[in-house]
């Protein structure tokens, strides 16, 4: 929505607020199929008004009707309602220091292609996207999608961002980064409309509409190079003053002493992220060697993920140091929990992938022990339904959800390709 | 509302949102005065419907008309609508181990009498609740308010609270008063349908009403013998789950080591609370016997309010003392910044009322120093402008903004009196 000029044709928000089209096509996308009437019962609006707005959506080949309601014992039966699988289509895309995922959903929000990829490692942001920007072209193509199909691109990323301008607020992971024109330069290269949105709070969101968790408030750790925090209460993203909001990694912990790249001591992310559970296997050089940890700056992920595989294997002192970080990280979940006032916790994020088991139990232990509400509901701590994927697939839902339908930006003509620095070589 | 029986005539609130009659009176006690058109273009709402509400509302007795709008350049001058301050008042109650704020606002939200007595000290919920009512009552008298005009009180303490069923969710300051149904003896006593509220929260609402705080997005903290923290997104109270949240008390401070009364170490309120600051004191006899500082268990503001009439005074040991507490809690600060994506902090409670203005620069440089934002826009750090009666002030607003009007429970009869145990002499 933000990256989008010009005035929509049937914009599913306007001001911030969900429209009456928006609302159904929501309800269609979560529950399936819907009659008018339950649609009239769920949205508390008229049926004069569904019918209108039904009749519309059914016009513009966005909804079909696809049989008859086959439950109902009296009256004529009633004439269900679905989306338009193909429709259209979004594009997720998370990119983080050490890895990338992409994601194609339909219009019903089911996936129909995906890709992981090596992260921005060193590159900067112009190689990054030139990249990005091919791997997608070439997803839609292999599944099959025409561009103009496509309503437009999530990019997901650690912040702080400004999702307004579309740009990072951090020299992380390299100070070109900073302020980089992210949705502007993707924009022109994918010739799509593009959204930034945080990796955490895309994971929530995500795994609130995947339906996966059993209740509408929950919190979200997520891991991958670093760790971002998202919160969601009664089913809408926590998003504070400028959606730079839950950064649990930057939560100092009692005793914690590391240096951060905040420029504050005893962060999580320091003490207990991925990047400090590789530093310590590489203090050890034995244990450095029998795990096969390199300890490059641009494959965190991949030294954690063999950390993982060896405590998997049995191996004890990977076992120590992920457990050491597990319950620090249940540490910053009290806090978490604490302000929040919060009892489900789920776990997200490619470091969860082999790990995630052994975070689970030692973050609810934790829990157990020190949150606040402890005596007044067991704290439950739960594993994505979609741990590596679940930002990407969350921010393609939220380019379904909020772009403005008839509102996408022109695909670039060729002299306006020419004028985009070229990507350097094969990344 | 959560303590009320019976289907309410005209409630402000269904289902957990503002009715349109609500939302207008809202609108007037921020206000002050507003035309139709205005509220009308303020609401949304068709005139037709403005219409239709105002004539309820003023048939009901709420609201006036009061003069012409004399600015208007062209056509008819508007008529201005007005609350009637006097058609309803609202009692709020913020108690505290060591502190009692009692204020009455009239409907138009105008504070028209205040109390301030010692706290709760040793005394369990029954006496403590008793002598609450009396005081409650003489105010009421002495400003000339029937109760029969009174939509109700708000009972305003520490959490963890059950609002729903009135009761708090912890032994502290007593074991006793551990699941003691509060609103419904308080509401015996009274004649008045009574509503449980954190202080934290109820200080933010309070400020957020006030209209001080240049922003409708900001946390608060509180500081009464213990620390509670609240948050305001877009001008609406934070409440997660069950409105537990932003217990900032229990954040566990990088290097803290105290053991704290939820079970975990290095907390912000063990650390750093106005107890642990007199604790300090007391560590030193000299220093103890020279600030008049005794220690006792239900005086702990009274004697943090010597050590901070003493750092006014110039004494240097009491003012490092206040310092380290100030910058420890800033570090929560940072914590609260940093998980909900804030750039303003105020500062409420007794706790502030003298040493306000040191915590105020301390907190402000921590937030300066460590905040994830620091870049982004400079952290702001306010004193409330209702420091020590901010959190009963929100108390009241939220029974004038959320009671039904016509479903307040019956004043009790001579019987019903008799059935309760009476205070155990005076407090």
């Amino acid at each position: 929505m933000n990256a989008v000029q010009g005035a929509p044709d049937m914009p599913h928000i306007e001001d911030g607020r969900v429209t009456t089209a928006g609302r159904m096509l929501d309800l269609l996308r979560t529950r399936g199929t819907l009659s008018r009437v339950e649609l009239a019962e769920r949205t508390g609006l008229t049926p004069a008004t569904i019918t209108n707005v039904v009749r519309r959506l059914i016009d513009d080949g966005l909804v079909h009707e696809t049989g008859r309601d086959q439950q109902q014992g009296r009256g004529q039966p009633r004439r269900l309602l679905e989306l338009n699988a193909g429709a259209w289509y979004a594009v997720g895309i998370q990119v983080d220091l050490t890895t990338t995922t992409i994601v194609v959903l339909d219009f019903a929000g089911d996936r129909i292609a995906g890709a992981s990829l090596r992260g921005s490692g060193g590159d900067g942001p112009e190689t990054t996207l030139a990249a990005l920007a091919e791997h997608v072209t070439a997803l839609l193509r292999s599944a099959g999608v025409p561009t103009d199909r496509v309503l437009g691109a999530g990019l997901v990323t650690h912040g702080p961002q400004d999702r307004e301008r579309g740009v990072l607020l951090t020299a992380q992971p390299e100070p070109e980064w900073l302020e980089f024109p992210l949705t502007e330069t993707l924009s022109k290269r994918l010739g799509l409309p593009v959204l930034l949105e945080n990796d955490a709070t895309a994971a929530a969101f995500g795994e609130q509409w995947a339906g996966a968790v059993p209740t509408d408030t929950f919190g979200l750790i997520y891991m991958a190079s670093g760790i971002g925090g998202g919160v969601i209460v009664d089913g809408e993203s926590y998003r504070g003053r400028a959606s730079n909001a839950v950064e649990i990694g930057h939560v100092a912990l009692s005793e914690g002493r590391e240096p951060c790249v905040c420029g504050n001591r005893g962060c999580a992310q320091a003490e207990a992220g991925p990047r400090a559970v590789v530093d310590q296997v590489l203090a050890d050089g034995d244990l450095a060697e029998r795990l096969g940890v390199r300890g490059a700056h641009d494959t965190t992920l991949v030294d954690f993920e063999r950390v993982a595989r060896a405590w998997r294997g049995g191996d004890e002192a990977a076992g120590a140091l992920l457990e050491r970080s597990a319950r620090w990280i249940g540490q910053a979940a009290v806090t978490l929990v604490n302000l929040f006032d919060l009892d489900t916790i789920v776990l997200a994020g490619p470091a969860f992938v082999t790990a995630g088991p052994l975070y689970r139990r030692h973050i609810a232990a934790e829990l157990e022990l020190r949150a606040l509400s402890r005596t007044l509901s067991r704290p439950e701590v739960l594993i994505s339904t979609n741990v590596d994927t679940a930002a990407a697939i969350g921010g393609a839902l939220h380019v379904l959800r909020t772009m403005p339908i008839d509102a996408r930006v022109p695909r670039p003509s060729a002299d306006a390709l020419e004028t985009i620095p070229t990507s350097e070589g094969d990344r």
